[in-house]
């Protein structure tokens, strides 16, 4: 830190994002990402003429973009917004809807929540999990605040229900309330087919999951035109050319290649039930998870171990120190053999 | 806008990026791009199977990218700090450094820097340009806030010389001086190789420029770890993987690729020279522009109705409806051919 930077920075702790280690050696089941590559389309999309191309600006407004997915979701294409990826849209976010009034989040969720909120010197009200880390949807009701709930949550990947919440939008219509659904392709219901029915449902997306593109930087938010108008009030004054053009292009390409990312999920899904399963035989507890990971504790190895013994033998997942859920690890949904490579792994380990 | 918009936010006038038609109709002078492509190891870089790795997360350090760029530029990495262009740079240097005490910067100059201070909610000391748009260094001295400058300074293209910069920089050594490059490949002197003598000076660099990468979204800047560390602090607070895969593995080959570029500089320096020259023969008054556009007016042509005539001609040029300037055209250099094009609907024009 310089002398310079602003007091209003200096105590903010920035996020820490999994490790990206640059040798290759390991199997690498710590940041969500597919184990698959992105659909035939996209690769076809980057290969034309776009990179001599990049001597332009990409386009602002992402017009093509923005239509793609509005089709692929059935709506109008103004109730589309896309980011450098969905951190960037989170960021907007609470920058234009958590200043005023503050913002409600779980405890045990996606950790960068905090992190904006401390970094915009917003107010949180961070809400316990239940016991069984899952989310009272009754203690969201008629908050007062900006509420945001990650569904699947994270890093327990467990799921609220529809009616749940709808429970929540009806009862803080005065604030917007904000899905981030990174998770929801891997098995929960989307809001995004609701967001008609008011003006402060906003559903956010990203193709760093389920799309197979996290390298690539790209999120989506759908909702209404007057939150999409707000988000881009902060895109224009902050960064017009958020997307780059590659990733406009390849984002176009992966929304329309719907068929080979079903099938993609399917697989995840085959192997996320395998892993949860055989976690449970060698007598872990696994949350039910609705998305790209398990999460999981054994009584026999602490988290921290647990971690450090799988990194020594080459298999990176993913610890959270922090309380609750230190003797936790979060691990992503690889190929099925590097699921099978895992369990042996651990059984090698355990017994 | 949205009722739920923070009321903040309400007043902020985003800022307008020049014309991106869809249509491909025009001769685009207007948002100084360059005319020439890419150099061909970066085309090189992105067809590899890069592409096929997008399914994981970009290195949220740049390593690969800010060695090469430290390597060119001769500093070490550490004092490298690269973004989703040089506009997502800006904004941060502007959180982290003009919060506390405001910034100063020109009256005419990128017109981005407004919309950073007004969407922070920063005092703006802006002062206004000499006569002949020149700025007057003595102006900036010993001010007790941030300083920006653009050098050359757009829309003029007119440079400071380094020892007003430095001038600038000791009277203002408890604040940062930023000094924004991006267009100091076409003929203006970097900071860069001077960030090693104090602590408080920042060179901020564009690929959008002289190195023929709008389009895919890279900035850098060069300043004392303390500074880049400021930088990142911001980032990992609001983005961490700011730079997506493909724009890193570009970044890099462009960097190395010193010899193209240099000669794509060079070759755009000429068709300055002929342009501002054929323009003045045809009445013009044009400034001593260092950058990759000349600004220029005429006595017989409104600058608005110039902008407009040539548009339904098919060239696209920058026109500001502001004060001062509102006589004035922004045209980029484009190729030669494309140069002697503008010169010849002009002529008709006039005449």
């Amino acid at each position: 830190m310089s002398k310079f930077l602003s007091r209003q920075l200096e105590s903010v702790s920035p996020y820490t994002p999994g490790e990206q280690p640059q040798d290759k050696g390991y199997i690498k089941l710590n940041t969500n990402e597919s184990p698959y590559p992105p659909s035939p389309a996209v690769l076809q999309a980057i290969q034309s003429g776009e990179v001599e191309n990049l001597r332009l600006y990409s386009d602002p407004e992402a017009r093509r973009l923005k239509s793609a997915i509005a089709q692929v979701y059935q709506v109008a294409p103004e109730w589309v917004f896309v980011g450098n990826g969905s951190d960037e849209i989170l960021n907007f976010a609470f920058q234009a809807y958590g200043k005023d009034d503050g913002v409600a989040f779980p405890d045990i969720t996606y950790g960068f929540y905090q992190v904006f909120a401390d970094f915009h010197a917003i107010q949180a009200q961070v809400i316990p999990l239940q016991e069984n880390f899952s989310i009272d949807f009754q203690e969201y009701e008629g908050l007062g605040k900006m509420v945001c709930l990650a569904n699947p949550n994270a890093p327990t990947g467990i799921a609220l229900t529809p009616s749940q919440i709808e429970r929540i939008v009806q009862t803080n219509l005065d604030h917007v309330v904000l899905i981030d659904e990174a998770y929801v392709d891997f098995g929960a219901e989307s809001v995004v087919p609701l967001t008609q029915c008011d003006d402060s449902r906003l559903g956010v997306q990203t193709y760093s999951k389920s799309r197979s593109m996290a390298g690539a930087r790209l999120g989506f938010a759908i909702g209404n035109p007057q939150l999409i108008s707000d988000l881009m009030r902060i895109q224009f004054s902050t960064n017009p050319y958020n997307v780059n053009r590659l990733t406009l292009l390849a984002g176009e390409a992966a929304v329309l290649s719907g068929d080979y990312y079903q099938k993609m999920c399917q697989e995840i899904v085959k192997s996320r039930t395998w892993t949860a399963l055989s976690l449970k035989n060698l007598g872990f507890s696994v949350t039910d998870s609705q998305a790209n990971f398990v999460f999981a504790r054994h009584d026999k190895l602490p988290g921290d171990k647990l971690y450090m013994e799988l990194k020594k033998r080459g298999i990176l997942v993913r610890h959270f120190p922090v309380p609750r859920i230190s003797n936790y690890n979060r691990i992503t949904i690889g190929t099925q053999k590097e699921m099978e490579t895992l369990v042996a792994v651990l059984q090698e380990m355990i017994l």
